[in-house]
């Protein structure tokens, strides 16, 4: 849900404010659910929103809508920027659903109204014939009064956005997608590991996902020094529990795994010195790192990254923390492809499944990604 | 001679401009030397001056005066936080000119007028009085144009700045000042390698301790690509150099390893984030970050950094670079102290001479330094 600047000098955007110096995160979104079965959604006691989201959830929050699944109703839109929005697109592909929810991407640099379809031929994405995200959230909302963030999808036949939670998306492409799931689609939400699953991703949703938000963000000295301190006390603990096991969870990727994933992807290239969370690059957790390696070479992951875009967004949008705009040339990128030796913790990403097949050509990341050599 | 900022839009300073883009450094200082032997540098003819500065050179430049060497007569000024001071001070450290030319350190966040002596007591140099180094130069030139600029050297009895050319100087605390030299001070400037130390001095010079300027101080994203790519080429050719020998110029330091050092001393804290020379850390080039431990746990150079002042200095000061002028937490300094390894590659680091000793308890580098844990 990368949103948007709008105050420069106070670094906030509109998903996100500053309070005594420290960045705090907007969490109020379009609640509304996609589900396999919209009468029982409906008839389901009411939930407390969770800013992780919750897979087991049955119901819906208040006043939120339930819609539903349907193949080749919605659009994804995602920035291939944003890790918010990448998560959703790493796990449409790890679940196959292509064929059945389309997705758009708005290129890295948006405006200070919304991400734009800059991409697209003549700056419109070619399904829903937009320039902007903001006319589909205007549609639903016409005074919609929040930041305009990815990922978020949209009805097709309406135009209107019908859900922009990530938190809650992505499980619900896991749950209430699955018959259009592939076959060999892996189980990313393993009912066995639920519960202990959740505290790690909400771990790493508040001082990682987050954390590097909150030193890039920090109004003051103080603030930032805590923010660091506090992401690295998260950072050494993953290093160290991914020093004895393949996956954040054990043996099989999980939907924890995607989450950490898209920030440990951006942290070198952008998060190390636009967020100043220096104490150590990525590449110097040698665990951390080689984790990172493995999941960036397993299909579904690495395969729909782009370095581009993900530099230019933070480095060009942040005028108020790189006034220049000027987009660093690093880190080199071939180090995501060496060995990183986690087999030998045994394992197996996709469980009983299977790996997906190639990204499809029109939906291949145009940038900078050394799986792709120009 | 690190010097001021005036313009921030334009990442101008006053010893620096920016002409299509690209960052060019202003090489117009004050010419006077401090010289053994006045009369012969008066009667010398006339030498054309040079950005690297010229260890035989007999003479003076046009319009430019000669000083006496004396013992306790001047006092350098040097910012520690400053790459091109810092030369200096590892120099006369080096060859043991502490009781003879002492040694004023200004602040590392000087305001828009001036180097200011901010860290002693009351805000004033404890010899020479002052507040400010400007007001040393306006003693010498009432309406002094360019930027006031360190290393520079006081006239003590007048308060008169007598030489800032940053090149020149260090050369003439080798040649100039050795009836004063300590009993072991090594020759920084053996003759039968000058001839080939002075192209290396030049390439080091221009393409990288100006370098890393020239890529963070890039007005447009073209002139950065092209300084990243210069500067890259030169350290990978560094980086080949130092694989087969100890030090620049093979078996002992000289002047060209302590031009070099202060750069290499601050890529990893400074220009790898804040002047984005990040296609790789120093830690990543396993020769040069050899040959910079090296040198650093070798006494007169380590243990005259400061990178608590080299940080304050570059991300306080560039607020066009960095508006928040938060100084980041990293990175981790430990690393510096590990072995190196590079005694097998021979040599003798102070030749026929011998180390230094310790700094003087006055002299100790009043910031993080891992060679004086906390």
């Amino acid at each position: 849900m990368e949103s948007l600047q709008t105050d420069g000098t106070e670094h906030s955007t509109r998903g996100a404010y500053v309070t005594g110096g420290e960045f705090t995160r907007d969490t109020n979104y379009i609640e509304d659910r996609v589900v396999a079965d919209v009468e029982a959604a409906r008839a389901a006691p009411v939930e407390a929103s969770s800013k992780i989201g919750d897979p087991r959830m049955a119901g819906l929050t208040e006043g939120a809508l339930a819609w539903p699944v349907e193949p080749g109703r919605y659009r994804l839109v995602a920035a291939r920027a944003c890790p918010w929005a990448h998560r959703s697109i790493i796990i449409r592909r790890l679940l196959g659903l292509e064929g059945v929810l389309s997705l758009a991407t708005p290129g890295p640099v948006h405006d200070v109204r919304s991400w734009t379809f800059d991409l697209g031929p003549d700056g419109r994405d070619p399904v829903l014939g937009t320039e902007r995200l903001q006319e589909h959230y205007f549609k639903r909302f016409p005074e919609y009064p929040r930041g305009i963030t990815v990922p978020a999808l949209v009805d097709e036949p309406s135009g209107e956005v019908v859900a922009n939670n990530y938190p809650q998306l992505t499980f619900d492409l896991s749950t209430q997608w699955s018959a259009y799931h592939r076959e060999g689609a892996p189980d990313l939400l393993p009912a066995g590991l639920i519960d202990d699953m959740l505290p790690v991703i909400e771990r790493v949703f508040t001082e990682v996902n987050n954390g590097v938000y909150r030193a890039g963000f920090a109004g003051s000295q103080r603030a930032y020094d805590l923010s660091y301190k506090r992401l690295f006390k998260a950072l050494d603990w993953l290093e160290e529990r991914l020093g004895g096991q393949r996956y954040l969870m054990g043996e099989t990727i999980t939907e924890a795994d995607v989450r950490l994933f898209t920030t440990l992807l951006r942290f070198d290239p952008v998060y190390h010195g636009h967020f100043k969370c220096n104490r150590n690059k990525l590449t110097e957790m040698p665990h951390l790192w080689a984790y990172a390696r493995d999941l960036f070479q397993t299909p579904g992951f690495g395969d729909t990254a782009d370095f581009d875009q993900i530099k230019r967004h933070y480095y060009v949008v942040h005028e108020d923390i790189n006034p220049t705009q000027i987009v660093p040339d690093g880190p080199d990128l071939e180090n995501w492809l060496s060995d990183h030796g986690r087999e030998a913790l045994g394992g197996s990403p996709f469980g009983d499944g299977t790996a997906p097949g190639p990204v499809a050509a029109e939906e291949r990341p145009p940038g900078a990604n050394p799986l792709y050599p120009v």
